[in-house]
């Protein structure tokens, strides 16, 4: 009897084992670590000076017209790379369409904003700092505040050595990229996990993980960034709450004009989703275990257990990587020349 | 005829070291360096858990109502420790009614604010985060968010570990004063100057250093913030234009109501007063050489020749200091408890 048991439990462990080794083998295939060193950009190479250049530009709010909004006010790094939403706050207190994305990892995203209508980082960087409900500044806005400082230029010049002149918006654009592309956050449990670590994970959240391949949910999150390549409806299977889609948004159809895009997003990265309340472009739902109910019903047309979602909410929380250290940046002082803040609508 | 010249050379040098030295000697009567060690603060002892979470909270936006005001939005320590200006854009886009002061060598100022209502920096700290211009929270809403955030409650009892609870608005004042007393920028060419280095200043701020004492200034600009000290009418000798100081704020009055306190301020302290354009309580002064004119006449009832205003700006910038540097902070995740923002005016 003893002997049975003790030979039951080794073919329970044991096909424990194959089994997680399949989960393990399969989850490779699907998904990929965030790589240890910081990724390069194409057409925008990066040097140390750029980068501390765009971290000098992402903290500056007096890029904005008002002087009070930079772009960390609503791609936060304290706060998962987003602000506290539901949707951004910006210029003469207006309150923006959809919830700021976050910038950490965003540079392994195929494309920028919700509904991807910027190819690349330094296209989104153009965006923002020139939208009337955000910053409202203009490039020559930017580029006579950057021009007013010295210290700026000297920089600009470091940063950009064969252009003339080294100030012009696309190289704000450029420098910013540089920045936020070192904002990656490698090492998750997620991550030491397909790194070979069968221990980094608990077993809640290696259920969760099968579960969230079993489910679907993996045929659209996937890759490095779990999300951020696709563009696929939001209400595959049932049109999702008007609270959390209102009708306005019509998400991809505003840049394409394909009736095909209508309510067409870019899947939503999921790396670093446990900071990063409340979800989705509505910025309407405060917990992850409302999230992922939504998003199976709507997107999947299934209905999961409470332990279920518990079990995939557990798997969310693996992909919570180590954050850079960042050393806030002491900004060049304004000169006469320097713009004079405007808060205008 | 040579050797004459080179006696009368030497003569020259020779009173001219006396007078440098007579020049150090007074000036170190009036003024004193910023100490290099962080200054203690008396019934609130400094622990490192205590100025770290004082950094945090000084960072957190979610202490305001609508989630998108730190106290580093109107103190930007990027920024010499105040905003773009003229005065501070807060809830509601509001403006305020006064130049946000620094919060650099806060510390050594006899009082804060502009008219030194609040004795000491926690007692500050109470006010801007309830202030419905400013950040429009309530004590209750920002216990509120901290007890939310299992993270801060372990901050708050490892930085007090004998209060119960933790997590009290009077708490949130002491951290935050903790770590506002570390912000302090020592090692400024007039300190190197002040502790015996006769060539920290450039014979241009000498000349200037000079007629800041001989013309009057530092009969209130004096002490370790060069300011900071005392309270004095603005408009001793001529009434200030009233685009400079008006006729809304009449200043310490709205506190002591005396008459005597019509228009009366607190000395502004001259600490990187380089960095922080524009001036006056008003904010409506972009450069300093205006401001040391307009300083002269309103104050002094003298006018000063362009050469001496030059000088003395010579001087003013050699009070800009060492920043320390700050590694900007990751706060803790929001759960379903933490109150969501509100932009409700």
């Amino acid at each position: 009897m003893r002997k049975a048991s003790i030979a039951t439990v080794l073919v329970l462990v044991s096909s424990n084992a194959i089994a997680h080794d399949d989960l393990m083998k399969t989850a490779k295939q699907i998904f990929k670590p965030i790589p240890y060193a910081i990724p390069t950009l194409n057409d925008n190479p990066m040097t140390t000076e750029k980068v501390e250049l765009g971290k000098m530009l992402f903290f500056d709010p007096r890029l904005s017209a008002s002087g009070i909004i930079s772009c960390n006010t609503c791609h936060n790094l304290g706060t998962g790379g987003v602000d506290a939403g539901p949707t951004s706050v910006g210029h003469g207190w207006q309150r923006g369409a959809r919830r700021a994305p976050t910038v950490y990892n965003s540079v392994f995203n195929v494309a920028q904003f919700w509904d991807g209508r910027a190819p690349d980082l330094k296209a989104q960087a153009k965006g923002p700092v020139q939208a009337s409900a955000e910053m409202n500044a203009t490039a020559d806005h930017v580029t006579s505040t950057l021009n007013s400082m010295e210290d700026y230029v000297g920089k600009f010049k470091r940063a950009f050595p064969r252009d003339t002149p080294p100030v012009t918006f696309d190289n704000f654009a450029k420098a910013l990229e540089a920045f936020e592309a070192t904002l990656t956050t490698p090492a998750a449990p997620f991550d030491q996990y397909l790194n070979g670590d069968g221990n980094a994970l608990d077993d809640q959240q290696k259920a969760g993980l099968q579960l969230f391949m079993d489910k679907g949910c993996a045929s659209c999150h996937n890759g490095i960034n779990i999300g951020g390549q696709d563009f696929v409806p939001f209400g595959v299977m049932e049109r999702p709450n008007i609270k959390l889609r209102p009708a306005a948004d019509q998400g991809r159809f505003a840049v394409t004009k394909a009736s095909s895009d209508q309510y067409v997003f870019r899947v939503a990265p999921l790396r670093n989703v446990a900071l990063r309340a409340p979800y989705f472009h509505s910025g309407q739902v405060w917990t992850l275990q409302e999230a992922v109910g939504i998003m199976s019903e709507v997107q999947l047309g299934a209905k999961l257990s409470e332990r279920e979602n518990n079990d995939i909410v557990a798997f969310l929380y693996s992909l919570s990587g180590r954050l850079p250290k960042i050393e806030y940046p002491i900004l060049p002082t304004r000169t006469k020349e320097t713009p004079p803040p405007s808060l205008d609508r």
